[in-house]
């Protein structure tokens, strides 16, 4: 009998491994956006797009990915819905009671509208944002249409937005990427 | 050695299976709903949740899916999104040019938020949809915040939009779903 179909997104090894080596707290937003941007920073160096997001259920860090658009041919393979998938991955098992509050996710840049949607069904309770979406567009990168209002949309959906967290440190990795020619990916038309 | 992390989404293998037995022609766009809406329809009746979309590649049927959110977990796993990776997935290693336009996502209901946005960064040419935002959100889904001319932001962006085809057999599934008492997920801060 043949085996069910599956969609299959391949990660990379590394994100879990960068993750494993951080010795510093990761209490604060702050020192969590640290961690995003080492990150983000890594998938450069290696070829990827310059974003990445961590997933958190109070204190617990559950779930790390990096945008993976150019390795996996996937145009959804942003940071943010990736960490989102992991993250559900992660706790299916888990009864509602046994997932310890706030679920945190924190993104090096704000979300495009892919990722923004997908955030509004994912159940978390605070998005912590790096860079601002035009941090992004002053390289290139389209963020796409979103609700003027986003972070308002969200906050009405019961979900905290914090913006600006090392913000600059955010945008030099976006920079970064610019200075090193990157692909703009995720143009109207292309995927 | 360890291997690299995947996500792995599984998909149900009697949607291509009921694709594969459907025998009308699927030249025309309310054709084309048809097989989406009899999809739909086997969801609901096999405990899933009203929505089924399908991806062509000029007259070619490549991928087809229906929302499995409660079979899978993941609040991403609508059925747009689910058609646009197993399309993308189909199509990797086709050239560009080899890939014969345009591309159609079809689906049995105007997109929520997440899939307006994925369907923005696809690469799709060309979006059909049967039921309206209303006729889901009337028997109690929700959307989600949306731009009010998210059509309009879809054709600024090259992706022209065909709605209420099949509107009438399209939001038949929705109320047979609610006729049952189905799940309503996706509800604000749930996933």
């Amino acid at each position: 009998m043949a085996s069910d179909p599956a969609l299959i997104i391949p990660l990379p090894a590394w994100v879990d491994e960068t993750v494993d080596a951080f010795t510093d707290p990761l209490a604060r937003d702050a020192e969590r956006m640290a961690l995003a941007v080492r990150l983000s920073l890594e998938n450069v160096q290696r070829g990827g797009g310059p974003f990445a997001a961590l997933v958190f259920s109070g204190t617990e860090l559950v779930a790390a990915a990096v945008n993976s658009v150019l390795s996996t041919g996937y145009s959804l393979a942003h940071a943010e819905t990736l960490a989102l998938l992991r993250f559900q991955d992660e706790t299916r098992g888990r009864p509602a009671e046994a997932l310890a509050r706030p679920v945190t996710l924190v993104t090096t840049t704000e979300p495009c509208c892919q990722c923004f949607g997908a955030i509004v069904w994912s159940g978390i309770d605070h998005l912590v944002c790096g860079a601002r979406t035009s941090d992004a567009e002053r390289i290139g990168f389209d963020e796409g249409p979103k609700p003027a209002d986003w972070a308002t949309e969200l906050e009405r959906r019961g979900i905290a937005v914090t913006r600006d967290v090392e913000r600059d440190a955010a945008r030099a990795v976006l920079d970064e990427y610019a200075r090193r020619g990157g692909t703009i990916y995720g143009r109207p038309g292309r995927g």
